[in-house]
């Protein structure tokens, strides 16, 4: 029977390329290269494609705080980006949200979450991740599932402003405004 | 007391700020300053997004031929850019194309067509217009109108060949080939 | 035989496709259909294509005040939009910027300029503009020639600020937001 | 004495959190989790920005076999991607290539290798890799070093080519026809 070091992943035991890591592998591989991610800002639009709503959840942190956050997700191994994103907006928003992905694969923003400060405007306490950034038309009904408590709908001017910026954490107000920016309705 | 030469548009009769342009004043308008148009590569989406058809029309143009050709048309005077896309969608592919115009106002091509050649990848012996190209998922059924005669429903691989290419005209080959890099299908 | 009344352009008398428009014919444009514009916001960027500061115009308006601006202008009949870009850049730059123009076409965002409030974020009073508007690194010196009294250079974060934003005109502290979002220095 | 199974990584025995893996560890990542990669595409521009020379590596693949490459490499742990794209940038093209890196960080394609061939257009027979790529003009002389045996420099029309696009692996044929487009002279 073997042993590993503190740190060091388990042998995975039944699937020998599972997407799914075990927690010790995932806090392995957190301290030893960059996890992809994908974010979400989901929208609605009006009939000529302007956004007149931008959903922001309301999600517990990991010490239990009340935070505005993004859909958000990692990218398992062998699953496409648009996968991950479908997946993610899913798990966020339930199954009824029925999301229209983007047609072009480019992020409107790519994010770089760093464990320490000042080395970006992003910071992600856990690991360092790089997040691509999609703005997601939803046409259904949205019904935040697991920790996502509820999903809060403001108009593009509440987004964009001072306070509702400082209510994201790890820079994801600076995200949401660079989000408003692409879609050209950044107040 | 002046009067108007030739190529001089006539003065507007009833609307002083009429969008509409008269055929002489156009014609004035063409020999003296980029117009403005609107493209759209009309396309259908699976579930996640992905381009799975695109969309060209076949159309008669001036010299009476069958030529390839993308949905295109002049943004008006007080239009925004979003409804001149509208209107020209719905003038070549019907009412009943219900298009999902792009929430991002930026194109993914600014196609600058001359009347000479050599200036860019771009000919319109017309004039010289300036036109932002979008990809637009259309949901509906497309019944072509006007001098639009037919719509051709082809495969991303087959509008990345050389054979389609060599169709369009004007350029239009190469704008489609943008067309279907920026939504990741380019053969 | 027609005369013209006011506000329509004279014949052209030297020139039939001169790209420069007579006052006149300029005004008679204004008010029938859109004038294709670009604008540009200079920065500096660091070794790494990092932007480490934003170059702010102070220029009188038409009314005699001093306001913020934007590097802009119009697109001539003939030019090319790299060849505007240039030339408005060389004009409100002086010639020993030496701009870096960007490989791409794209602009970072399209400004549509109404001469009513409330169709878009942009107002111009004295016509309907779309601008097309690019960040611009420059790598020399910049010497304000004609009406740009001065350049300013500040950091992305003060060009970031509300109280930058509402000393720009017509939106263009929108549009100025835009520009740091679109190279991810946006606070 | 702790023993790990086959493919499972060793204990990194001095840096806790080195950015650099073993080459158990890195095999153990490939086959559980989607890698981070830039890539680039250097370009030559002319004094308006216009790509006049595209840069391709010819570089022996593992099999020993000469075949045409883009500069390419991962992003390690704690490094941005700007960063990681001017290292790979001085790994593959010397040191006195002088690089202009973007200043947007929003790659102009994210190309998406799997193992497996079908679900992208991008196969690389290692790893599922995700590859954020740019096009990056050089302003001084390149002299590959490592594993890259020569760059050579073509025309954007030749770039284009069907016979061009075939020499190039998996799938970066496509990509180096986006970035073509990106930048508006695919042919």
């Amino acid at each position: 029977m073997s042993t590993v070091g503190a740190g060091i992943p388990e042998p995975p035991r039944e699937e020998p390329n599972s997407a799914w890591l075990t927690d010790e592998e995932l806090a392995w591989a957190r301290g030893r290269m960059p996890l992809l991610y994908v974010e979400a800002v989901p929208v609605r639009v009006d009939g000529l494609g302007i956004v007149t709503q931008v959903g922001v959840l309301l999600r517990a942190n990991s010490a239990g705080d009340i935070t505005r956050s993004l859909v958000s997700g990692r990218v398992m191994y062998g699953e496409t980006i648009r996968d991950a994103l479908f997946r993610h907006l899913e798990k966020d928003l339930g199954a009824m949200a029925f999301p229209l992905l983007p047609a072009s694969p480019v992020p409107f923003q790519v994010a770089e979450y760093f464990p320490i400060p000042g080395l970006s405007a992003f910071l992600d306490e856990r690991q360092h991740a790089v997040s691509l950034a999609f703005v997601v038309p939803v046409t259904g009904t949205c019904e935040p599932r697991q920790d996502a408590l509820e999903i809060t709908w403001v108009t593009p001017a509440e987004a964009s402003s001072p306070t509702f910026h400082a209510e994201l954490e790890g820079g994801r107000g600076t995200l949401l405004r660079a989000a408003l920016a692409s879609v050209g309705v950044l107040g």
